[in-house]
């Protein structure tokens, strides 16, 4: 019989590396500014917005603009669904990392 | 200062979650034939083709057609390089598992 593959329970809307990138470092705080994610993932500004309406219009992100002094900023929070969603992928890259050739048997 | 992401590192030849799985499973053995692969993957053979031809093309794997009775069949292998990019991706992978929230520290 053929095993399935753990890359089989990966979703595409969370797998994608820059997205992946996005949502772990939004599950790791509260909010995350706009130009921080565009610093830590190497993104232009254009690049990084598509991204996150990807993740929006998936309900795992959502961004809030607010005026501070002359400049506004852009807030992005990971959703409960966000939650949800990166932990699946973490758990099938986990299985999937578990098996990596000449890798200890712990 | 902005601490860069484990996602940074990743490869999106190889990280595309298809490509991953071709990987994954050429690299547990020395040869994969196309039909476990599709099955495996769950893809139609015109995807799985196309995300062969592409590691193909970055030299990652090769793949033999060979005559047995009637019915030809396609043999993939990971190759050396293939084998080195799929290191690298799951090292990536295994940084970014660790960061996993609410994972208990080890």
């Amino acid at each position: 019989m053929t095993e399935s593959s753990p890359t089989n329970r990966l979703n595409d809307v969370v797998h994608q590396r820059h997205r992946l990138g996005i949502l772990t470092i939004c599950a790791e705080t509260d909010r995350v500014e706009f130009g921080y994610l565009r610093e830590a993932l190497v993104l232009t500004a254009g690049n990084l917005s598509r991204h996150l309406t990807v993740l929006e219009e998936a309900g795992l992100v959502n961004s809030s603009k607010v005026i501070a002094g002359r400049r506004p900023r852009t807030w992005i929070r990971i959703t409960r669904s966000g939650r949800t969603a990166l932990d699946h992928e973490l758990a099938a890259l986990e299985e999937l990392v578990g098996r990596r050739p000449g890798r200890a048997v712990e």
